[in-house]
């Protein structure tokens, strides 16, 4: 009996096996129209979830099984695990009452043109691996260049050329690497512990971990302190006095990464007075503007972007503010031929004639991997569908909302503003007795922070800038809409309220 | 007339704007399902394209506009583009007639799960910025290196762990980078020019690549010969000859790549006597399985990871062999700790009580980049979908359509092949004359594959290694069934023929 099992087992096995066909189009077409539901009907009713995921550390592990399953599982039990498992552990970024660090920003059009990448799944490492690949995002990348002012010398179409980067850590170790690989050409390999670069204490984190990463010595790395008198901006004056600092010490300045809208505060550098500063001394610079650079396709924020003709790169991730989903980051450079010198790999079973003879791009040679994804689609699509003057409106839209929430803050005397806000970001705090000690005022609004993401409706973070603990109210969301952040604002007074009270009964009893 | 015409085109301005909703829930809905057949009937049609697209460079940049439009344009003309102006620039890696490089495989489930990473969009760097995204990604990681047979040693539920990449490009730079910073932490980060680095000449161009991005001085960088006498193998005999040559010059020897599956023709390094090498002069070992790694899941294959209990990494990329869609690799460390110890980064607007007190995963800490999207859906839907046994037979069956296609070449005795095959590749080359001069069976190879190739039936690539021009098969497109490897061999005996033809004629007028 044990052997005619068996052989009934293997039989089926071999039928299963005889049937194994992961993309029948019929199959995907069923099972792909039912995930287009499911994601409609999750963004129909999204603002019925916590914002903030609820779960603790673990969930998950308990409720699965330790091992992959043998045998196939049905779609309708997957998809079950998925609401019923996967949900409850999301932390909702694209909830209308998602007001947390730097919303990600999304749109059908985007959506669709994800999926098309998707289903193309071409490697586009060099042009013939798939023409349509690399020209679409050529063609892209100056579209959007255009949208920005960005002088010719950024363009394909000009001198210079841009690409799809993952992210702007990706984007600034690329930019750092051609950097630094051009200055030790003349300086000489052994030299590298002489490399300095330059930021100020509001550059994103990835810098100092890219500088690392490209092997400039930690003790090499600066950080410029800034301060809230002067919105936490990198000071021309201060910055070369350290250049000099370094320079008489025997040290090389290499590289300047300015941001136009840091991550803690939206904090501006002046790119024009940074950028003489920095040619001055020939070191590249980067501007990262992967949040403020989306709003310069208005041209009542391009002023932030004046001077970037002579800056060396610039980063933005339209994955940030310009509806495209993760991942999203887009790199200009204006001498492509030194990043692909840094960069350029030429194994012979990607050699072929229309790289060797006809200069196309090959974009492996403008990035750290080899492998690459048909990312302009979701770019090409947002544009498209919606054109210069919607992505301009939802810009606008955004800062509009962000007035409105700053107009809040002020009207409440117990609140204040702590940093001007420049974008759609609101740097505030809670401070209802005016001479209170620093750190009793950060205790209330750390209170306050846990107990209004708590109620799980809105979600919303902190920052500390110059010392300073502060809340960050991020507008964003593509779903958001003026009732939500008056709502917002709603939960934030009576939580405050509530905190009063509290303190009242413990100061009193 | 002009002043009403513009406050016309204003009014239309105001309703265009105040209608704008990027993420309107249905006409996501309509817009998806649309996509969704087009792909569906993509697939379905997908042989009647020309595998490796006919297009001349700048094509595209002749066909659209030089500028984003300003106002919206229609989805249908959208789609209309797609098919007459994208579709033409593909060259169509999803077809079965494609045999070139390591083809990349896809798969119903896949699809609908990067549908779903897509629509959450969160950003999951730390725990709590979406816990689901890396307690799932911790448990596929696991449920993979189950399949795989690997020690507890590099599992979450052992005292190791796993992470996505996007590429295995990312995945050694970050293993690099733990292994150098250790190092550097004793040695003192001023003999960085000491470090140096071990592969041999078949390692992927991306490793040379990561170790100059890493800062490790070009002429440290090893790339030990292998010869076509040891199937491309690198020798530990060699090995430790060329570490101690470098320990005698003062040399610090830091870390070893091992592959198991090479690029060019699917060459093994034998990974436990590389790991006794390795181990012994305490250099970190990183075993880069990209295509080769995934065939492990079958018992028959799974030697070919013998020793990996002794490695301190391991990198396999599931979008190469494992039907997952681009971008997918995955990264196992026995240590996480001295990856974390250099990848961290700790900025205040992240910083929350789960990661202080909680000692959760941050995924950030193990990769390059901040943010990440929930690329883990893809691969639990994938095995949850097929489930082991259809995966190790669809590795099987690729491997079955290879061995039928070196049986056609060792059954003509004009052609001959090159390498042993291990996996599904098959290296060989046409050879009608034997004992001719290898330039003029280079020359008589490249026409061959260019004939091949420009008939748009099938593609493939070529190699050099050793020397040895040779033509590339890669069997493992997700759609190849056996009959159209029986169609590629024909056209390649006919393309043969009539070089021979051809030649004839040449020599004979």
């Amino acid at each position: 009996m044990g052997s005619l099992d068996s052989n009934i087992n293997s039989a089926q096995n071999q039928s299963t096996i005889a049937k194994f066909n992961p993309l029948d189009p019929e199959e995907f077409r069923t099972q792909a129209h039912q995930m287009v539901d499911f994601i409609a009907d999750y963004y129909k009713n999204i603002e019925n979830y916590p914002v903030l995921s609820q779960v603790e550390p673990g969930y998950l592990r308990n409720r699965l099984p330790e091992t992959a399953p043998y045998r196939p599982e049905s779609f309708d039990t997957i998809m079950k695990d998925i609401q019923n498992h996967i949900v409850p552990g999301m932390t909702h970024w694209l909830s209308p009452n998602f007001f947390a660090f730097f919303p990600a920003t999304v749109s059908s059009a985007a959506f669709v043109g994800e999926m098309l990448c998707t289903c193309f799944n071409s490697v586009g490492f060099n042009w013939l691996a798939s023409p349509a690949v690399t020209e679409l995002e050529m063609v892209v990348m100056d579209w959007l260049a255009n949208m920005l002012k960005l002088p010719k010398s950024f363009m394909f179409s000009g001198t210079g050329g841009g690409v799809l980067q993952g992210t702007t850590s990706e984007a600034i170790l690329c930019t750092l690497i051609a950097a630094r690989d051009r200055k030790l050409e003349t300086l000489g390999v052994h030299n590298i512990g002489k490399l300095v670069v330059y930021g100020s204490d509001q550059t994103h984190s990835t810098y100092t971990k890219a500088c690392k990463l490209a092997g400039i010595f930690p003790c090499n790395i600066r950080a410029i302190p800034t301060s809230v008198e002067s919105n936490f901006s990198l000071s021309p004056v201060v910055l070369r006095r350290v250049i000099e600092a370094d320079m008489a010490a025997g040290l090389v300045p290499l590289f300047l990464c300015a941001t136009v809208g840091t991550t803690s505060t939206t904090a501006v550098d002046p790119i024009g007075q940074l950028a003489e500063v920095a040619n001055e001394h020939k070191i590249w610079l980067h501007v990262d503007a992967a949040y403020g650079g989306s709003a310069c396709i208005c041209p009542e924020f391009r002023h932030y972007l004046d001077g970037i003709e002579r800056a060396d790169s610039l980063s933005l991730s339209p994955h940030k503010w310009l509806l495209s989903y993760l991942d999203c980051c887009c790199m200009w450079v204006r001498e492509p031929n030194v990043l692909v010198k840094a960069l350029s790999t030429n194994p012979e079973y990607l050699r072929n004639k229309r790289s060797e003879y006809e200069s196309v791009v090959d974009y492996k040679d403008w990035q750290i991997g080899t492998g690459r994804r048909f990312k302009s689609l979701r770019l090409w699509l947002v544009m498209r569908s919606y054109g210069i003057v919607n992505l301009q409106s939802h810009i606008r839209s955004d800062v509009r909302m962000a007035k409105m929430f700053e107009g809040f803050i002020k009207s409440d005397p117990r609140f204040e503003i702590v940093v001007p806000r420049r974008f759609s970001l609101v740097c505030f705090r809670f401070n209802p007795v005016k001479e209170s000690e620093p750190a009793y005022i950060e205790l209330l609004n750390k209170k306050l922070l846990d107990s209004i993401n708590s109620t799980g409706r809105v979600y919303i973070t902190h920052t500390i800038a110059g010392g300073i603990y502060m809340l960050r109210f991020a507008v964003g969301a593509t779903l958001t809409e003026d009732r939500h952040v008056i709502a917002a604002w709603k939960l934030i007074k009576e939580s405050a309220d509530a905190s009063l009270r509290r303190s009242y009964y413990y100061t009193t009893v």
